[in-house]
């Protein structure tokens, strides 16, 4: 995990609401879920995988997600948040996010496995090779290079 | 409007979440729109419409809605909610609700206007003949007696 | 109610979030809420009404608010919320909102009674003078012209 | 991780909201956060931390959070969330959580890091010796047997 934006290709700005405080005062804890989730599909649309759920019936299912709390968050406030894959596996891949408050500074990272659902055969798919290349392209990985980490499904 | 919860046909109970209490330390203004719809779709599935959207494709759509709150609500509490049907017209009918907290007793009200859309030929249906009759079923009207005041559309 | 957000003197940006869509496909309804309120608090903000009841515990109570339903919103979209002061009262103001969809238009109205209330002496209170000032100047109102219609308290 | 209800002391229950599907047809991953959050909050209650963080200002703060996700949930349906504190360390706590749905059986686990933190003196406290006895009681260890495992702070 890094703390510094630029190592995430996409990047979403989200301003935070009052309303998402809680009774302590500050954002309530699953709120960054829904910012995770709003920075995933940003990247999942730019890695072709919502068009290739509307073509061919394959698309994403989340498995599991995670949340470390660094500092809270308080409204007012304007948060960018990044995401990334770091690995990809055979019927899935996993991302990393990043949020930064523009108040103070990084406040939360996340990560979570996206498993590749054939919503037809009912049955996990192979991330399709359109998706691996846009993934690494917006990964900036040169071609052939590998630079996001191939894993083994467990 | 009343307070007194055997005026409503359809009653369902909800625990209020710790969560759903915002930086002010209690139940956020638009939870109880929430509860609203809680209460309201267990009145459609029994009036017949959530059925009839499956079969027909005429179902409802929300077109407006109010609350009026009383009394803050608090997490530890269990709510009562109460829904009604107070008018039908031609393409829409008219809900209440009552809110009552097991702490605090009537804590909000509120109504909404349900009109009954043609999802196939995308307008506006008439309100079929089998939810008017369940309506009246559940408001217990006598057969014929139009307990449910019948309005035009504006 | 107008639909020229240049007849609403305070005026929000907020991006839909995708999470923000219910199982009809299309944004919730409780969510068009939790606009207004991003809308209303800013408004409150700027009329001062927040920093007075951080200095004489005088602040706003939501005490009725209501929404209609023009068209949905969808993912993606972003959305303009603008929102002014109708009617000022003894102990209360209202308030108007216009949602704007960058895509579809003019997609909800909606409106709400908020009470001032004196958080330590536990009742109602008059609208403060400076409060009164800062909207007429929100609203653009020539001094002592009242274009922002009184209305007694019911 | 154990599917067995009767292996978590604190049991909540919790009527799944139709609002709480998104536009995929189920239940919202952050809505299981919420779910988590509403038994946790039980536990705590039960353990005694909230009480202490009234008298002497030692609360509970939720450093990380995750979710595995294992069968969608759908609208009906009432799930039971189980939770227990697995490890007790010198400032901190980690708890597991379980959702069994009544339609679908065991449909999701997760697990926390709850840290003991001092609002007054603004820093990690250690975890109050009344706490850990209470969570020794939940949990129903012999007296001195130290059935719930304690770790070193990393």
């Amino acid at each position: 995990m890094t703390d510094k934006l630029e190592d995430y290709p996409v990047v979403v700005t989200i301003p935070v609401a009052w309303g998402e405080m809680d009774a302590l005062g500050h954002v309530n804890n699953i709120v960054y879920f829904r910012y995770f989730e709003t920075a995933r599909m940003r990247y999942l649309e730019r890695a072709g995988l919502i068009d290739i759920m509307k073509q061919i019936g394959i698309g994403p299912i989340l498995a599991r997600t995670c949340c470390t709390y660094r500092v809270p968050i308080y409204y007012p406030d304007t948060l960018t948040v990044g995401t990334r894959v770091s690995t990809i596996g055979n019927t899935h891949f996993n991302m990393d996010y990043l949020i930064v408050s523009e108040r103070h500074g990084a406040a939360a990272e996340g990560d979570c496995v996206v498993v590749t659902f054939d919503y037809r055969a009912k049955g996990k798919a192979s991330v399709p090779e359109a998706v691996i290349r846009a993934i690494e392209g917006l990964e900036g990985c040169p071609p052939g290079s590998k630079c996001v980490v191939e894993e083994l499904d467990i």
